[in-house]
């Protein structure tokens, strides 16, 4: 029982697919595959499936999960075998987040689920299984859990189980015995009393030693399938120094981060290590003092969750308490000092020089608790410095990153790349997205690494040996090639001939290419595209060219691994798609330069400024930071603390993304206003104006004499906010006056627009300080497509944002 | 913005009344109470309402509470001041409890809420406008929390703070301060975004320094709170020896108990001391540092709650953690030996003696943790040993039990009863009543206390000088008088002459009488009240009688203050039932005997077994023991540990409550089983039987005719469980054959029930006997008001229970 909800969406959207296609389980049934009107409703609909005796599961993240938790307590009280899978994920408090931290979990961890964290795509794929064999044997229901993104979302190189080793994990005995523990009308009984307090509490403690045979339960089942795959796993895993004084304890895709840091600092000649919890709940101390050295001194936890006001976060707390017992009752002779930090919320990227801030802490006389890891906290002062410079990747992994925009093929093109050099060319890859919030038309970022060792990884790349920008527009706003390494090669698409693009490139683009001695390569992948007869479409030319110049693969092979995947791609649309896209792939090879770097910047090209240097300290501060791709380096003290912010700053974030625009016929236009009306990005903005206004007008401020009857001196506009378009196309499909065949034919391209942005901006300039009325939205809505005409007219409009008539 | 749940409802009642009355609150301004939905709506709107700068509460409970928790972290996200008033509860697990402990509040411990805790019914009154003082200034939101039941449901002397004590401790410039965050289109701006990885970090750290001043705004507030009432609480209070070697650390009601046992122990010289937390979050570490003794070596921290699979129960891991770190930081020379323990869960009875023997076990070489307290852990071994013989009430206190059942007055005359001691006398006085969820005609158990001190003991009173039995059945099936102290007065309302009471009485019940030396004093009350006219209702009797014999109160000062009271609550129902009211004092007083107890048991009443000898085990060792009121003693191994009972145990529940109960006119009947159909509780039951089949049916087996054509030899039986009647009447209504009055005639009252109980009782035996069809209800139910017919006809009847067609 489903219900979507981001990051989890995509294992129930799998499910959803495999069962419409019937694929069947491993007892050749088909599930049953059920969505719900929310995640309230899948956990009831779970909790009595459940109940009925079927085999049963949900995914979730986040508010879903919270959603749960009434019937997470009933079925774990009623001991019911189940596991939940969850991509876990922030809890939205001053702000909504959909990225990955595990306070989603750590709000369940009172309801008697056991947790069982993986931390990676392997585990995550090995761990579903294990705490399928493990529930059914404990009768303790698990939630399984890993990081929202880090790992939901990672491509990379793993062993797949097949159904047969599935099979064997699952005990066909269990599984009768959850279903005959089933609600039957055959032999009836009742589940789910009331109790009053004679009997309350003795029921809760009637529990207990189901909970204390779950570690055991569950090793007992790591032993089985490490005896079938090899693949080993504790409850505890321990890694480091056998006679370490310092220690990081850790959860998640955290702690392959955590123990390369290690491993680095351990051949440095430092005593240190990395415990992984694997299961978190129950909570199995004899387990973690069993793996912990007897020599550690001091110990750093690190939790990807916070809990305001409490006195640590969870996993802090539970190893004060374990080891504070352990010495309590003579089974350790020192207690270790134990220091507790935060790390990773909401994706925040976790680094191996984090990792070595933590442990480099523990070498203070009075190491700071509650530390955070990754930001600048200049406000509480908990944040520790991190050496930027500990770098520890393998010189044998090529890394790769990429700019694109979303759904600009970017992020195919590269999981398609990542395919290709795992299966085919039989390297290990790891493929890593990171998007934004916006959606479609937004930022991405592909992190690719490629190796002969398996990639263990799960952090960004911050020194890359190829770095690819498919989007010109990206150089005018963000700096792309901060994370190329010294003699890395930069591939950039670029609207302009080849002797035109170097004097294109910005002066800090330029400055930065010479520095770092960056080899440069340019092509024009749209033309290349659009000539080739695939339109818009890039992510063949930009790939073709990855592999072209990047090495990961000789030359020859690559081409033929492309043409094998274009072939089982688009085999189904025919042979003249297959071959538009062979003829994109030679064409792009005869297209693609390489810039002679010269030796001293040439340029006169200086980036704009992100805001008008009239915009307000925070809109300078903040805003345009977060635009300039650079909200990482914001301190604490800088960020609204109750997640209050100024609103109309959509105003200034112009993305300047779409390839086409539109453009006003005022020859045709019927002034009805649906363009402005359907614009779901406010860029067509309508307004009536007595001549009078219009007298200063620039010269290429457009107006037309208003249609409606009666007010002659009336004259009617439209603007088009061009760098906020999207190209969408809305506006066309409304127009009663143009077809939409007309229109494409005004519609213009990337290479036209820029000579019209600067016109369009004057004329905008000047649009926007004719007076109008200050009624604001009263849904504070800043979509206000048609201008309240008062005072010039009597009307008395709704808001084209929210539809209320104003305030 | 409410939605009802037990045990907080009252609050939100009370709220809904005052509103509709028009009661000002402290500006003039009546409240606006709006009831929602769920308690989803309730905290949407409440989230909503406090955004548009409203000052809004609700009050909550259990699922209630866990509803609200993705409201409760956007709330506390946004540093939004308000106040949940939590009336704790018990959250479903195994089984559902409407009753109290901390593990709702523990569920949302993750929220940002702070949370405050009032562990009596003055300082529930106190902290209420304590939390709301504190909550404007620092703009943390405040889940207030107490003892559902033993605090939100207890009675007590309590000063009530006047408007103008409130008025002074809420600064209107907060207030102001709050409204001025409010969303508002005069000043627009943007509240709850969604963020990115790069900045929601920041965010969640931006919040600290709110959390950090907490607990010196607490303070402040309750410095001023101290000086204007002379009630002063500190955010951790210590009470005991200076030198303390070991100390409790106790949350809510059972810090009083917990005082109370520490400071008799501390009289007999041992060296215990109670911190009481009152701010639990944010938990201020130096605080609980500056109460706890440099002395202690060892604390036990006892938990309301229980989180299966941690390594302790949160008060627990808190109190180990900021003991740890502050030993870790050398602020403390030596660690002490923390142990954690549960106890009171769902409303688990709490008393001195369990507060003793967690103080005891601190002297153990190897104390236990995870203990429990207050069961019998067989299973787990978890449980400490009691001594029940660990008594510390004052001599001074008057304590009395009564026994009675839902709706039959008892607990309004013990609330009434309560008012007049500590309203008119002057005493202070103390009333709190058990119920069980049975509700309607389920047993009622006031306990109260009186005396010339405040009560402070927030527990069940298991040496009382006065026990009164309402209800004489009570005597079959329980055992009232385990509470009665040695020389304690028992008033027992008997349905019978005077001389007969006391062979009436059981053997058992005798000779506890004689043992403990009681002295026995009866009346029918039943009687008195019909003499007088009141029809059934015995409060007015029994309330007399009670302060006839008890001593609380000089007996015509106590006469005096019964009848102004009658006056008061009934003077607008006119001086009739005045007159028959006062009538019921005096008829009381001359109808109340003493019996002479004879030295020798005389009886020769066995009670009878309460559920059959051929029953089975479990119904016979659990199920049995519920019945009898011994619930308490069941240990863990007896409990089904996931919910699981054996269904149709109504059946062995024979309460036997009803005064009234229904008789079958056969010559009447028409046969058409409305009256079966409509029971709620199964006491009729139809069925058709050839005439064969009841050739061996006893003499009062009662059959007529089938008005069925066709089937001359069948014959049509209702037979009436009438020791399941409640005496609700929907059976004569919905009977088309008799009129109501005509059935109120042939009703039966208590006096004569019990000899047709025998014959009925061997009616019924042979009733079971017949043969029936062994289809089984589809959803369980054994409400079967008309039993299937086949093979006997071809008749395919729903289930009377469920509605359902047969399996």
């Amino acid at each position: 029982a489903i219900y979507p909800i981001t990051p989890s969406s995509t294992m129930a959207e799998l499910a959803d697919q495999w069962m419409s296609e019937g694929l069947p389980n491993i007892w050749g049934n088909v599930p049953v595959v059920q969505e719900m009107q929310s995640e309230g409703g899948a956990a009831g609909a779970v909790h009595g499936a459940l109940q009925s005796g079927a085999l049963t599961t949900t995914f979730t993240s986040s508010q879903g999960l919270m959603l749960m938790l009434p019937n997470m307590f009933k079925i774990a009280g009623e001991l019911t075998s189940t596991v939940f899978n969850i991509a876990s994920r922030s809890l939205a408090t001053s702000a909504l987040s959909i990225f990955g931290d595990h306070s989603d979990v750590m709000a369940v961890r009172t309801t008697g689920f056991a947790l069982f964290c993986s931390g990676s795509v392997q585990e995550a794929h090995d761990f579903a299984l294990l705490a399928q064999a493990a529930t059914l044997e404990a009768r303790i229901p698990f939630g399984h859990f890993f990081d929202g993104f880090r790992t939901s979302h990672e491509l990379n190189t793993l062993t797949l189980l097949d159904d047969a080793e599935i099979r064997s994990m699952i005990d066909d005995r269990l599984v009768h015995a959850h279903r005959g523990r089933a609600l039957n009308p055959e032999h009836p009984f009742i589940r789910g009393t009331a109790q009053n307090p004679d009997t309350f509490f003795q029921a809760r403690e009637a529990v207990n030693p189901y909970y204390e045979k779950v570690p055991a339960i569950l090793e007992g089942a790591m032993d089985r399938f490490a005896a079938m795959t090899g693949r080993r796993y504790g409850l505890f895993d321990y890694d480091g120094d056998a006679e370490a004084d310092r220690v990081l304890v850790i959860m998640g895709s955290g702690a392959e981060v955590a123990r390369a840091a290690a491993a680095a600092l351990s051949e440095a000649g430092e005593k240190v290590g990395v415990i992984q919890v694997r299961l978190y709940r129950p909570f199995s101390v004899s387990h973690l003092l069993a793996v912990l050295p007897a020599s550690v001194r001091g110990i750093a936890v690190l939790d990807k969750t916070k809990e305001p006001g409490a006195t640590g976060e969870p996993l802090f707390l539970d190893v004060v308490a374990a080891l504070a017992g352990a010495v309590g009752r003579g089974e350790r002779a020192v207690m270790p000092v134990v220091i507790g930090g935060r790390y990773g919320l909401s994706s925040k990227d976790f680094t191996p020089a984090m990792a070595k801030a933590a442990l480099d802490e523990l070498k203070q006389d009075k190491p700071k608790s509650s530390f955070t890891l990754g930001i600048v906290d200049d406000l509480g002062h908990t944040s520790l410095a991190v050496d930027d410079g500990f770098m520890i990747e393998k010189d044998s992994v090529t890394r790769a990153v990429f700019y694109g925009l979303g759904a600009d093929g970017t992020v195919g093109a590269n999981k398609n790349s990542v395919k290709i050099i795992a299966e085919d060319a039989g390297l290990y890859a790891q493929g890593y997205f990171v998007y934004d919030s916006h959606k479609s038309g937004a930022q991405t970022i592909s992190h690719l690494r490629f190796g002969p060792d398996p990639i263990e990884a799960p952090y960004l790349i911050s020194q890359a040996g190829f770095v690819a920008c498919h989007q010109f527009d990206v150089l005018m706003r963000q700096d792309p090639l901060k994370v190329a390494a010294s003699g890395a090669t930069f591939l950039l698409n670029a609207p302009y001939p080849k002797g035109e693009v170097w004097d294109r490139l910005p002066v800090s683009v330029q400055r930065t290419i010479i520095d770092k001695k960056l080899r440069l390569f340019v092509i024009d992948a749209s033309a290349v595209a659009r000539e080739a007869g695939l339109g818009g479409r890039t992510n063949t030319v930009l790939q073709t060219c990855f592999f072209a110049i990047s090495g990961v693969l000789p030359h020859d092979k690559a081409i033929g691994y492309i043409k094998a995947a274009i072939r089982k791609s688009y085999a189904r649309k025919g042979q003249v798609v297959v071959d538009k896209n062979f003829a994109a792939v030679d064409a792009s090879l005869a297209k693609l330069f390489e810039i002679t770097v010269p030796a001293e910047v040439t340029s006169r090209v200086v980036k704009p400024p992100l805001v008008p240097s009239d915009a307000t300290e925070f809109i300078r501060s903040v805003t345009a930071r977060l635009f300039a791709g650079e909200g990482e380096k914001i301190p604490v003290s800088m960020i609204p603390a109750d997640g209050t912010f100024p609103s109309g700053t959509s105003a200034f974030e112009k993305r300047n993304v779409s390839e086409i625009v539109p453009i006003w016929r005022e020859d045709l236009c019927i002034q009805c206003g649906q363009c402005s009306f359907v614009c779901p990005h406010s860029v067509i903005r309508a307004r009536y104006d007595h001549e009078d206004k219009l007298i200063d007008a620039p010269e290429g401020f457009k107006s037309a004499a208003v249609t409606t009857r009666g007010y002659p001196e009336a004259r009617f506009t439209l603007q088009f906010y061009i760098e906020d378009c999207t190209g969408c196309g809305l506006c066309v499909e409304a127009c009663p006056a143009v077809s939409p065949r007309e229109a494409e034919i005004k519609a213009i391209n990337m290479a036209d627009k820029l000579p019209i942005l600067a016109a369009e901006r004057e004329s905008i300039r000047f649009f926007e300080t004719l007076p109008v009325n200050d009624r604001a939205c009263v849904n504070g809505s800043d979509v206000q497509g048609v201008q309240f005409l008062e005072p010039l007219f009597e009307f008395s409009g709704a808001c084209a944002g929210c539809g209320e008539t104003p305030y």
